[in-house]
């Protein structure tokens, strides 16, 4: 049995301590975001998949517009929107900004092209550094790194936004080219256990978290048990051949009812070839490797595969207390496989794979910590107002920048979502 | 500030001592649920007026089916169904049993007519009476305490559905003559303060408690306050007249998005009049009164409504921590009103109306408890299967039975549920 | 080679010569619609199994409606209307008299009850008897007459509507029970010849018509051949076995997405069971009969059909020239089978069963004859508004009232309709 | 009264004489396609603005797998398809082909790239110049024609398809320069009179026409009217001036139901901008002309209109035999105006603007002539499957080329289309 940390506050992500590092960083994110787009022509830079998904080209301007609504606007001097209609146009759902554009057409928005919004980039990275150049005050130092985290969110979303529309295409193009993972040998599926007792989750010490990984506070929980690693393809496809998909008694109501009405058979991304499975990757179509963590499964897949399996998921209280002493470390973007990798060989009775891979679905409802406050202002509407009706997810994935993560971070979908990195970790008790 | 119970178990609902007691519960439970009926001719009781809502012959037939199919197709010597369509016809959504009739469709079963449903009725009750004379043991005798505690609410959701199916008809009929509460002066809201601490919550003692109330369990509440009685209507009028249902920034995003498609301008069942606004209740139409609770508002209604008044919604556990030392006493079916009434003037600093008049919104999502173990077979699916993207309210309505109720009972609807008696309780901190 | 006639005037249903006619024959037509209603219990008058379909007790409503607002509101001395809300309640869709309560909600009328519709019934026939009594001028005995057409083809739609209401309930209640015809051998189809030439369609001569039906007018028609009896259940079932619901080149490309969406295999009210075909009729469920026409299919299959069978549907100028100088007999709601019936061994070369039945979908779209006017005021509402989109249909069914057709009688449903007795028969040239 | 033809033969677009005329022709039309997509973007010509439009991309390859598979994987020695997968994913709806690619996803398919499809065209275009240089027997040069006039009407459908993208974006970007016509006083509306008669219609002579146009046959028309131009933007301004778009009364039945759900209050592309009105024109925003015919109407505004103003709308027959011995001359696309333009100034009896500037609805429902025969296999599913529930255009437009046109045309859409160049022409009597 682990010992479980208590107060211990989180060290990842230190605010950048001058106006210069700030630059330097501000630097780093955006030129991330447009190396993301290289593989990209003008047209699948554009096309929107589903209402759910955004074109590349789309990300690439609304995070621009973050910039220049919430910071160039209130605070450049002799301010002049590059373009009068981006405000509308690139405004995702601030309400407090005024009106948006159609969500489920921004594929259409050909225009402006992709060369115009690299331009709209151009120009706002350069009035930002300019701004930044003169050291902005600590709480607008602090905007600009909310603005580079929310980039970094956008990263994300642009490489599952563009691997559902590539797997809408009977081609079935690559993004690009990805190095694969070292083929292993899983180890058996352990579990750490955890006293009961009362615990603090949420964000604690100086670095940057998001609103609502906020205030830090007390929780009780029971004694539990948290597998240690994510579950595997071959796992998952036990589950499928001892008839996963056509047992109601494995599934919640709503849950079956999605499944039905969509004809889920398996993961999203998998699809059968011959007597073989498949699965559609940034780096292309793969055969399924059974040692691999399972992806791209619902909330309602990861609960069913967990009741089936005599288990639960994981609350996002139990998550953090796990995760709260472990390193961030794992498969992040950064790695450049772009796809989960199977787990780590290390001590057997320790959770690994906590950060990065795939996202972990847990049971916990997406609701606001007690004491939570939004943000003033416009930006209050980042989090506060999605707080029903979705699961929180822990951890990261591959497609998430590690410097982005850590144990507090709430990651939030709706129960159905599939095309993001999302996983399944067990527990018990 | 109020002490806090902490290990005190419900004492509501004892189980019946014995067999004889059992029969007589039996008689009288059935018995209300058709009193409930007698107001309906057989139209009334035959129509469906959403998918959400059944006729109250369906009512009357299901909670018949679930006698006849987990007692009587179990336990009876030579059993011979009523009638061998009715397994599928009033079937609700236990897939263990099988199939089931569309439910969508309830409304065209016109037969079997209300006739035949009353004699089903009729030999369902005499032979569970015969039965139940002969003391089935103690695991049998708590599936038929399940039963009526199953048939108490369907009796709740038959006049809510007849509420509706009436509300749906432009002569706007009553259900039949109801006693109006008098006219109050009410106390201004008041809150009542809670220290943080563990605490116990779930069911207690004794008595009967669905699966969902199990395990008692601790968990760790931070301090808060609690509104000492329900929101009334005046202080909702001033919401709305403060633009409550046209500022976005109150709402949660899913809220804004529902209220904006179904053009919710005021409260289900308000109507305006000229320059005054009328309620349709199961009495007729009335004046709107400022003094009664407001009612019919969904959970994100209530949750702008809080928000607007720099309040929020308690959690489940905070609520059920202020009830618990509470005694089950409030305006309920017992009280013939059908309709919330006015908060009675009690001590300033206790939360009152805790039980009956409104089904109070609570913060939390429907979820199991820690340890939650639904029931073996077909009835496990009364309650876990549910447990995704509901909310929980608490405290019973003036349309529930004063004995069905306790405060660790758990109901649980889709935020954006209008047709049921819910209304808002604001809590603090 | 058969002659076809030229200027021939319909001689059908000559108009009623005294207003004593006039009174004797509202009498017969409003007892007629009541008498459909005797074996139908309140709940089985009151429901709705789908938009186009409406509740009986709806349509005894809406023909009282009629006479109510297009005669006594405008001519009775000291008008009173018997409900003021029956105004908007069971207006169908006459814009002119003002709005109309929601059509697919028509099933949530639980009150007015049965027995006061029936009240309603007797009310307005009192009125009307004592105004008829005064022998109303010819224009407002032509509206009388308007109004008992109107209540005949409601006649109709009351028996397709109980049909399909009970075909949507697992237990196939028989609406009450049917004699059924003798079987018979029927005689293989052939095919009466008319040459090519200039013709005149429409309704001529003094009787009732509607306003559709007119102007009659000069139509060229090309030579052609029309099959002399309607498509037997065993002809389809060719069809069936030859894949015609698995090819698409049978297809018109509407109809195909039609059938694909709705999963059409068979004719509505087929079902199969072992390895027999069932259909349910208004005496019950039955064994499929090989020597009855087929029924409830939608233009689609009977187009479909055709194109298999290497012929086409009629065109409804076609038809109209076969049936012009054919007396209007055949099996008719008066013949109280309710059901269709083989066709009578007649002469070879001569159409046979042209009336009474099946309505006959033919190739034509409904579309306003040249010169077409339509009646002034709401009344002219009646059929012009309803011309586009839809397909004429011809010959009445054996739910028409005999007295009700004719030749020039046009009939309308959309192309995917199969709720009505409609049926097929075929053409070449 | 002017002189109406009767076996008038068409004289427009003789067939090529030989494989060296029709290898100029292909070149010629082919040319014009890719002209067409000059002044788009990469992303413009791959973004589908809803399912009844194309991307230009995709009409780029569709044009070219129509000569692909119905010619060169036929007639080509040692065919192989310039890419597998490009059978499946631009075959539009041809069932004896094999599978579709999902319509409604045609702007999904960012891949291949407008680049690889400019090469799929050159590849085509390379194998069947080599093939037509051997110049194919009669019935393969028809197909070619067929394939050519198939390409000049997706050279239309691009156009509107390009209009239809560009008006969804809240930039209105142009889609090119287009110069303007001048200002026109236009004449009052008059009406060439046509004496009743038996007629013929449909092609004659001997060139090329759809299957949908044959055989030429024999209709009697009783005398008409038809107006001498098409119905101004001024006219329609009086029609919504006057409460067009507000009262039932002048609307089908469908129409009015249309109009309300799509909440249509002007023709499509136009936008009130202060007290003005706009229209979005492929050359830009412009202020709206009140001598430009009214485009963008859909089938049940122009029989809206034509009620309100006391006429209808022409049947096809009435609007050949008047345009049969008119020469088809008109506002084409080789005009380069890319909208419609005020009528000339001719002989006041006579209708003028019978061809180009906008496709004009017709009263007819879109039927097979007597005795249509598709042709055999899957190029007979060009035409014929679509022959329900669609309404005939006669008379080409402003997109349309010159040498693609002729007075047999059939245009064909659904009633409630607007994204067309559709127009109104009346017609009385």
């Amino acid at each position: 049995m682990r010992d479980a940390r208590l107060e211990q506050p989180d060290e990842a992500d230190p605010a950048p301590q001058s106006g210069e590092d700030l630059a330097v960083r501000f630097a780093h994110v955006r030129a991330a975001t447009e190396r993301l787009c290289a593989p990209l022509s003008p047209e699948d830079a554009s096309a929107q998949s589903m209402a759910d998904a955004s074109p590349a080209k789309w990300h690439l301007a609304h995070t621009s517009w973050f910039f220049e609504t919430f910071l160039l606007e209130q605070h450049e001097p002799g301010f002049a929107p590059f373009h009068p209609a981006f405000r509308v146009l690139f405004n995702s759902y601030y309400k407090g900004v005024g009106d948006q554009y159609s969500r489920p057409q921004r594929g259409l928005l050909t225009r402006p092209s992709l060369a115009e919004v690299l331009a709209y980039r151009r120009s706002v990275d350069e009035r930002m550094q300019r701004w930044l150049a003169k050291t902005p005050p600590q709480p607008l130092a602090e905007l600009v790194v909310l603005g580079l985290h929310h980039e970094q969110q956008h990263q994300e979303l642009l490489l599952t936004d563009v691997k559902h529309l590539f797997g809408c295409n009977p081609l079935l193009p690559a993004y690009r080219e990805c190095r694969e993972s070292a083929a292993a040998e899983v180890a058996a599926l352990g579990f750490a256990s955890f006293p009961a007792g009362t615990q603090r989750i949420g964000h604690a010490g100086g670095g940057f978290a998001f609103d609502n990984e906020l205030p830090r506070h007390r929780v009780f929980l029971e004694s539990f048990e948290l597998a240690t690693r994510l579950v595997t393809n071959a796992e998952y496809l036990a589950f499928m051949q001892d008839g996963g998909y056509a047992r109601p008694e494995l599934w919640l109501a709503d849950g079956w009812a999605t499944a039905e009405r969509e004809r889920w058979r398996a993961p999203l991304y998998w699809q059968a070839c011959d007597d073989r499975w498949q699965v559609l990757t940034l780096g292309g179509v793969r055969a399924l490797r059974p040692d691999e963590p399972v992806c791209h499964v619902s909330f309602y897949e990861a609960d069913a595969f967990a009741r089936w399996n005599g288990a639960r998921l994981p609350t996002e209280a139990e998550w953090e207390l796990a995760a709260g002493s472990a390193p961030c470390t794992g498969n992040f973007v950064d790695d450049d496989l772009l796809h989960p990798a199977p787990a780590p060989r290390i001590g057997a009775d320790a959770p690994a794979q906590l950060f990065g891979d795939a996202w972990e679905w847990t049971a916990s409802a997406y609701l606001p910590y007690p004491g939570y406050q939004p943000a003033a202002g416009a930006v209050g509407e980042y989090n506060g107002k999605f707080m029903s009706n979705q699961m929180v997810l822990r951890g990261g994935s591959c497609a998430s920048p590690r410097d982005h993560l850590r144990a507090s971070y709430r990651n939030f979908f709706y129960p159905q979502t599939r095309w993001q990195f999302s996983g399944i970790r067990l527990a018990r008790g």
